[in-house]
């Protein structure tokens, strides 16, 4: 396909079409004259992908190249393309202190993670900032929500395509950043649904 | 107690505290002098929940004002304190479209949510941002995320205390704004464990 078919079969304007280009998270298409070229559907997986990474991840270009090139290393490994997202993704926190709680709690749960996942640092950093507040979380609910997480997890997981390397990493991303604020408004609406249903509506 | 044991006890520096006093966030003590006055336990919980919502729910001083102030009138009743918090604090959507899917989801898992309430909004938006990209939310997942929300909400609920409306609101804005981020960790940890649990590591 030409150029402006991969706009429209992706919805990305041409203009940004043409930047990813020049900028290396879309690789060049086959070509076929001195300014035209043609495309195929890695290019609109991988458009797709850059995208996502840009304009939903909130990662810079340069940012959502070093993903992408992550993402081609990591082979067809589900496993590691999750890694690499997750690793690639916001929030990026500045945490120098080894997540010891967080470390420990994933492995009473039996949770199998790498030492240094990101993630545990997220985890390690919520937990400071409820510390600070006087309001430190305790076991039980921890281990309640981590129950839940994994149901979730569950459901991310098993949705993951394994077609391509490409259309892992696209859901992977997708359901990393633009599924949380699904979960997070799913759990405002919940709490008003089971603070109505406990406490009745005054 | 004077501003200085109240500040030791709740950790906000005395300069914080004063400015929280004079923008009218907490409310000013018994006067004892001419440049004295004397706190209690009802100025130590307000001054706990003006933090909060500041330096944790990211309002500014005149919004935090606001959210006091609509607490002050929801009484003892935790359904209308958890509205008036959800109300609130962040995210603010700007989304002018009606909540459709949204309130047509919450009715079809039968929940009692007020047809305003400003979650439906940030559910709707999300799922928007999911068609954009052309990965939109099917029911089915849409449920198994829900059940795990409710589940959470469970516990969100029943861990609020009932001993009085301000303390009701601390735990109620602490807990949704700074288990969101509890949430969204576990969430990418469970993912990694889930991952690892089924497809092994490489």
């Amino acid at each position: 396909m030409r150029i402006s078919e991969l706009s429209r079969v992706t919805g990305v304007p041409v203009a940004t079409v043409k930047y990813y280009l020049r900028e290396g998270l879309v690789p060049p298409g086959r070509a076929t004259g001195a300014t035209q070229a043609q495309y195929d559907d890695s290019h609109v997986l991988r458009l797709r992908l850059a995208r996502a990474l840009v304009q939903v991840g909130g990662l810079s270009v340069a940012a959502a190249r070093d993903v992408l090139t992550s993402l081609d290393g990591a082979g067809d490994s589900l496993h590691r393309v999750l890694g690499a997202a997750h690793s690639a993704l916001p929030p990026r926190i500045e945490e120098d202190r080894e997540p010891t709680r967080a470390r420990s709690l994933a492995s009473s749960w039996g949770w199998q993670v790498h030492p240094e996942a990101p993630a545990l640092r997220q985890l390690e950093h919520a937990l400071r900032a409820l510390d600070d507040v006087g309001a430190s979380a305790n076991d039980e609910r921890l281990a309640q929500y981590a129950e839940a997480a994994h149901r979730v997890a569950e459901v991310d997981v098993a949705g993951v395509p394994t077609t391509s390397p490409e259309e892992a990493a696209t859901a992977v991303v997708i359901g990393t950043v633009l599924w949380e604020p699904v979960l997070l408004a799913l759990r405002r609406l919940a709490q008003e649904a089971v603070s109505a249903e406990s406490l009745g509506r005054p």
